[in-house]
């Protein structure tokens, strides 16, 4: 069996090596293809393993780091100040080869101005970007991009985020040809921003990309494109509004359940429904984002995620390594931008 | 009484005349002091009213127009071709003083650009925004804009954006000093575009403003604002996004109670709550956007909205005139723009 190395930046997210770290443990436990390196505090590190019952060994390493990114550090500070800080040493871990892949829960901005220094991007990719999957109606969920790594895309950002969005569909995903929808306010021709309309050209000219149109924000979730591409302010808005409105949902159910004694006995009845429907929607088990585009594995878990949530980065992490995304993503994008016209 | 008269684009929508007709006899039926003028093919209008057992009287008139815009017509040719339109002859009434109000629920980028070029904005206001309440938490609902009339919005524009938010939810909610929020993919002053970091400081310097900082996309429906402010494009997805994942997770309640006989047994039982639910969770309650910023009132009803949801827009329209939106913003906007720093 081949083991692969995942560096993890335990002190990384709103709760740091107090989830990091029972995520790391129980992730340990359920498969035997890993190892773990926790990157920050040793002290820390150590107490948190003996506190979570765990323990180093052949499956799990720490490794010190002795600064820490905070959560709202610029990412330019972080990058200059913080050489010694457990997200860099993550991330210095798989450029060295010594890890297949990092994860992390720590700002997202550093994070990606770290990776992108340190990894960089694959030839033909400007910027990497981020990528989740989110629920649809269908069994199929949805790949979108980006999520947040870049502000005021242009044309040609956008352009990259579907051909990158299409090469980790099919690999990740196992779909040959991804349908790749653009994100816009409205479907007719006549909508949008410059940046969306031309991207729209530029895709429709390209066979390689099975480009199926604008879709609007109620699309995404019919499941009716594989992946969803959309500048990065306008991706993170779409993935916290999805979030928000689930538990929007979530909250009425439960006033609407707690009512009175009648209300919460038809809960009490339904309670087997109510779990699984939760189970169905909660973001924990869509956490894992990747940021595609760098030469190297590198996964950001939510900053506020749980052990589950953050145990599914890791497994996302180990995906990634298997199907060996990033060399695959830079022989696709070599292809696809040889067909490109000019 | 006063009576308030509403011009309605008879012809706008998915559905036109079939929804339009019904909703204005039912909000007719509940209340006695509105005149409405349905705007249309007059053959047609009255052949629906006919269908729908309503007819002409003091409270309700038929104008002909010979034209109709098409949901995907450019904006600019159905203001160069189509000068008598429903949608154009029903904006034409409330310039000509004829009415006090119009609605409508055809194409958006249409009724936006003849609404500006019939009505005008107002002094101090570069474009009109469109303005909707959306769901939160809370009892008190949340004021968003702009929700697609503008996109790549400049500093400028989320500034009057603001201006604009604070005026109306100050008038028409009876909130005394609305918090407004502005819209960006994290709380930190580090993060977003350029628009919104400069918009913050433009609005954080104006006393008349009770500006309380950034809002990230979930905390829209936690109700810690009463106004968000965003670009166009952002906004559009944004609402969106919000309708799809209600949808999404009604969708999946439905799946999760149908999925064998007991399951349907629970969703029996908890039927009436789950009907209560819908109906919270339900977009028609929210419908009818203001576009704010024009001299005079215009409401946009959603394309596909049902006689539920085209009725509520009515009173909106209703309501605007009685609390004298217009006026009221072009006053404040003055005051408020006198107070800004140069």
């Amino acid at each position: 069996m081949t083991i692969s190395t995942i560096a993890i930046d335990a002190m990384g997210g709103d709760h740091g090596p107090s989830v990091v770290v029972p995520a790391a443990l129980s992730i340990l436990r359920e498969r035997d293809d890993l190892h773990l390196i926790l990157v920050g505090d040793e002290v820390t590190l150590r107490q948190q393993l003996t506190s979570s019952n765990g323990k180093e060994n052949d499956k799990l390493s720490i490794r010190h780091a002795s600064q820490k990114v905070e959560m709202d550090e610029a990412p330019a500070s972080a990058l200059r100040g913080k050489k010694d800080s457990s997200m860099r040493v993550a991330i210095n871990l798989v450029k060295e080869g010594q890890a297949q892949a990092c994860v992390s829960a720590g700002n997202t901005g550093a994070l990606m101005a770290t990776a992108r220094f340190v990894l960089k991007t694959i030839p033909g990719i400007d910027r990497p970007a981020i990528s989740a999957m989110l629920p649809t109606m269908k069994t199929q969920k949805v790949r979108m991009l980006d999520l947040g790594a870049n502000v005021d895309s242009t044309v040609e950002h956008l352009f990259q985020f579907a051909v990158m969005g299409s090469v980790l569909t099919s690999a990740v995903d196992n779909i040959p040809n991804p349908k790749i929808g653009l994100l816009n306010i409205g479907t007719e021709d006549i909508k949008g921003n410059e940046q969306v309309k031309k991207a729209a050209q530029l895709l429709a000219e390209l066979p390689a990309i099975n480009y199926v149109g604008y879709v609007e924000g109620d699309d995404i979730f019919r499941g009716a494109v594989d992946v969803v591409v959309c500048d990065g302010f306008v991706g993170n808005v779409a993935l916290k509004v999805t979030e928000g409105a689930i538990k929007l949902v979530g909250h009425y159910m439960k006033e609407a359940f707690n009512r009175n004694w009648l209300t919460k006995l038809s809960a009490l009845s339904a309670m087997h429904v109510l779990k699984r429907l939760g189970k169905r929607a909660d973001p924990a088990r869509y956490n894992g984002a990747s940021l595609v585009g760098l030469q190297g594995i590198v996964i950001k878990s939510h900053g506020s995620a749980n052990i589950l949530a953050y145990a599914n980065a890791i497994n996302e992490a180990a995906l990634e390594i298997k199907k060996n995304i990033p060399q695959r993503i830079r022989d696709r994008v070599a292809e696809i931008l040889q067909q490109r016209p000019v």
